[in-house]
């Protein structure tokens, strides 16, 4: 007799079969990399096809699947919402920025392709985002909700913010508060998750009351993200996560384990947690696969 | 008695006039200077007040009104086409482009705020000019035609592709073609133009063969815009222009009087003048603004 999947099998699979439906729309919606001017496709697709787990691009999916609707009807979003994801990576791996010169055990984009070329592959990914959402709905009107919801989440005010707010205590002398990192994960991490959680919703054409309580699961879950990957960055290995470890604590960087200790970062990433899932309380059985992957993305160890 | 103004004189007294308009709005959509997190929106400010003409945002409205609508209706798209272009001047400037230190007169945005902050501030402005369009416009349907055009015009395959050509062409041993010179204007320079006369005329709802005359017009007059800006660089002064002339030269860059002399270059810019005014001949007088001000900024001197 075969025993049960546990909860954890269970999103791992689904974050698989999901990842595979995102990498495929990815692939025929982005120009070919021989595509002129070489070399800016080559680079766009090496960071777009460079191992990414797709947490985002699940969210947006299951979200739109537990606000009653088919996964297809926001995969368009679920792709735009990656390419942000990799658009901010390639800046912030650029020599003026974090100056990382690896990123999922590979050269980052401006290592291999230099910087010019970095930085307009970054540009071209942002746009191209945007067409493809545009361009893949159905729906005008959703459309432009999503763009709206979007465009707040990783402008100035959100993941760009949050960016220039790190790269603000990296340089300062005194160490960050917890509520400063708090400020910090929440625009340059959460707020790009709230949105996809909340885009999700809204290509199924979620009401107003649903969209709240998705978008509080997400900039929830969203915290709780960071933290744990600030955890990871301490106690992970670099084979596991394919990038240096502790290089942020080296770096000065913002992390909540700095601020507040190991132990207290874990207890509030399962605080934060709890707090989730309880927004989602009133959705019924639709919701529990978000549920999942979210309690797996938080709770995973690379 | 009064002297009628001339033609010139009528086209400068408008682009003023809606550069005003355009400033207002700006000013009004974009967030305060020191809203936090300092210094990016400072930053953002610094590089759109630093004295644009506006021709774009002028094209985008005097596009709507020669499509018979009012200046009122693509007053987000004017702004959100500014907006773009002021990222991409931004990122151009960076050390790892074309380093330029000089900007209308002013230190560059990397120069005044330092790199990091200047690509975020690009990156911001590029979502931002988004953000404005989708939430400025009051049809939806409208909205997600403007932003495919839009995002095509400006991503890998328009103006980024452009400036990858570009940066190519000036690592390259041997100096480029016509033919190659004005692929590289077509894809920089010329398809966020023609995109900001269709968009234009998008707002105003004209139908697909005037979209098309508008786009054909567009695209002739953005080409015979970067070649006289080209022979500027040859023949104008340091103090009309703000910045240094005779660098594009120095830097080996693709323009056309180095592919095609200086004559040659001022009949192109006239035949392609004349090329695009007759895209217009059907559309009587609604249309006569909109003519005076590409001759205006192709004609002009600084």
């Amino acid at each position: 007799m075969n025993e049960q999947p546990s909860t954890a099998e269970r999103a791992q699979a689904l974050l698989a079969e999901q990842a595979a439906y995102v990498d495929e729309a990815l692939d025929r919606l982005m120009p070919p990399a021989d595509a002129p001017p070489a070399p800016v496709h080559e680079a766009m697709r090496y960071s777009v096809f460079a191992g990414g787990k797709r947490l985002r691009p699940a969210l947006v999916l299951s979200a739109c699947r537990a606000a009653g609707s088919s996964e297809a009807d926001a995969l368009g979003v679920a792709c735009g919402v990656e390419l942000i994801h990799t658009y901010s990576l390639i800046h912030d791996d650029l020599p003026a920025m974090d100056d990382d010169d690896w990123r999922r055990g590979q050269p980052s984009c401006h290592k291999k392709f230099g910087e010019a070329v970095a930085i307009l592959a970054g540009d071209a990914l942002q746009t191209l985002a945007f067409q493809v959402i545009v361009e893949q709905m159905s729906r005008p009107e959703a459309a432009c909700r999503v763009l709206s919801e979007l465009t707040r989440a990783v402008g100035s005010r959100g993941m760009v913010g949050g960016q220039v707010l790190d790269l603000a205590a990296g340089q300062s002398p005194r160490p960050p508060t917890v509520e400063q990192v708090e400020a910090i994960h929440r625009s340059k991490t959460s707020a790009l998750i709230a949105a996809s959680v909340r885009c999700g919703a809204i290509c199924a054409g979620a009401a107003k009351p649903v969209l709240d309580s998705f978008g509080r699961f997400g900039e929830n879950i969203g915290l709780a993200f960071q933290i744990a990957d600030d955890v990871l960055d301490v106690t992970g290995s670099k084979a596991a996560l394919g990038k240096a470890t502790g290089k942020d604590q080296a770096q000065g960087k913002a992390t909540y384990p700095a601020a507040a200790g190991l132990e207290a970062s874990r207890r509030r990433a399962r605080e934060l947690l709890t707090a989730a899932a309880n927004e989602l309380n009133g959705l019924g059985p639709a919701a529990a696969p978000l549920l999942d992957l979210a309690r797996f993305i938080i709770e995973r160890d690379h």
